[in-house]
């Protein structure tokens, strides 16, 4: 008999393997567990969030596409992009756990240390400590503690509540579409150079995490796409969601790049590692919100019925597709 | 010109490339931080340590070398052997970040989450949280946070103080070579067997660490055998020191399977993944800590004058080699 293997689960079924056997942890000290996008603990008068995220050679990222400066920021960027989505939680200690074959180029190593520095003395966090191994392929495994007085989790969202995204959606997609088809030496036009931007330089939204946590009920970032990260709100909080197709942010560049109606829409809910915020809030708050951050939009509303549904112009619409797969 | 590679400079090249751009952190709740075996800061009462390692298949490990419930636990074990080290952190929080190829058979996912779990369970720490990818190899990076009211670091090393080991040195690199030789499917004698427990069963000294850590001036681990841990401690606390060769303990194991003189000072100085606890204490300390704690060794003396040197029975010898290269 052939032995079931990874591609058969999925990257949720590694997960599912391990919260089976993982009991629910009820210390009263903790604030936000497996499931949201940072683990939580109450550590005297504040909270203390922990991120981790991976992310490998050939797999998340090649080295012709990306320049080591810009891989050294990004691996900062996406986990901050975590703490933004608990909240806005103040970056404070960050552990480098790296692996490189032999051949790296020093050059390449201190470029890539480069970036990792840049983008945390922007947030202010310090490198503590981490650890360095051989590997076959450039190996990055980075975890980020913040500090904030609260959280906002993925579990608070209620029936009726609209739905927010921080900015657009399906940049960085596109972008790397855009570098998978042709190459990082390809000579692109200024919006495919921007998409492409998006995809080697996102900026967490560690401030308007922030500010969005003054008014949500749940959040979490659009890291795995829209699609899915509306899923993990509504699921984790035993809800679903009606999404607004026409309603999603399409950046000038992606307008003028994406043509085909389908692929646009592929982008929009299914294109990951925008490392926008979505989150969920009272109707009567959003006008306030709106006006101390412009650039959001409300793309779809909560519902009492389990499920994801859509509507464009005001009528369903059924969509089928499956979100990015890990594995 | 040839660029320089990783190979050129090594791990602690690597290191350097990194803490040279690293403003020393001179914040006064931070209690230990890079060239510690852990990260640790001051929240209220407490005092947070936090270690991250990482192991990757084929450069840590072989899949063929060790079961998946094995490699679970002993991911588990090194990290908490950095706890243990700091004067016995107790763990409190871990986080599993996991990469593995698309045909990893998911039975050997499920044992590899029962190690972890056995470990996790044994020490009172809860898994929680962490990240899933894709990867061409094996990729395991674990980060621990543990929870004490005081740590040792590797600096407080005093002129005069002797050099104690918790228990023995070389087993675990003499397992690994017997794997490495013969590969796993061999028919070891018992010594030989139990040379390959210790090199894929390692235990951390965590009671051991708590215990010490009321009478040490300095501890590590020995995770990159002895001679690197006592050469970290006398340079963090800037001494030298003076190791007893004769003194250093050899498992009855260790002793009927190694014949070769230098083979067997190879594996006592050399041989890393014992995770044994290297420390200093004053000389008056001694006795007490050797009734407390009866397996442990007292094998060489901090030295005002920097360098390491050696003395077999009272005499002073001359020793080459160098210590194992990460990279």
């Amino acid at each position: 008999m052939k032995q079931k293997t990874l591609s058969t689960i999925g990257e949720f079924g590694i997960i599912d393997i391990i919260a089976s056997r993982f009991k629910k942890i009820a210390e009263k000290n903790i604030a936000a567990s497996l499931g949201d996008d940072a683990f939580s603990f109450i550590a005297g008068k504040e909270i203390i969030s922990i991120t981790k995220d991976m992310l490998i050679e050939d797999i998340h990222f090649k080295k012709d596409w990306i320049s080591p400066f810009d891989l050294g920021k990004k691996s900062i960027e996406v986990n901050i992009s975590d703490l933004a989505a608990m909240g806005g939680a103040q970056p404070k200690y960050i552990f480098i756990g790296f692996g490189a074959p032999s051949d790296t180029e020093i050059v390449w190593i201190k470029e890539f240390a480069s970036g990792i520095f840049a983008a945390c003395n922007k947030y202010g966090a310090k490198i503590c400590g981490g650890d360095t191994v051989r590997a076959d392929k450039i190996t990055i495994s980075i975890t980020a503690l913040g500090i904030s007085e609260k959280i906002i989790k993925r579990s608070g969202a209620k029936d009726g509540d609209l739905i927010g995204i921080t900015n657009f959606c399906g940049n960085s997609a596109a972008g790397l579409d855009l570098l998978s088809k042709y190459g990082a030496k390809y000579h692109f036009n200024r919006d495919e150079k921007n998409l492409i931007k998006k995809h080697n330089q996102p900026i967490a939204r560690l401030k308007e995490g922030a500010v969005i946590s003054d008014f949500a009920n749940s959040m979490t970032d659009s890291s795995d796409g829209l699609f899915v990260s509306i899923s993990l709100l509504a699921d984790a909080s035993k809800k679903g969601a009606e999404i607004f197709i026409d309603k999603i942010p399409i950046s000038p560049q992606l307008k003028r790049t994406v043509a085909d109606k389908d692929k646009m829409l592929s982008y929009l809910l299914f294109g990951g590692e925008d490392f926008e915020l979505a989150f969920t809030l009272r109707e009567k708050k959003a006008e306030i919100l709106k006006k101390l951050l412009p650039q959001i939009s409300f793309i779809g509303r909560i519902k009492s019925k389990k499920g994801i549904t859509f509507k464009e112009y005001g009528k369903k619409i059924k969509i089928d597709g499956a979100a990015f797969k890990h594995f």
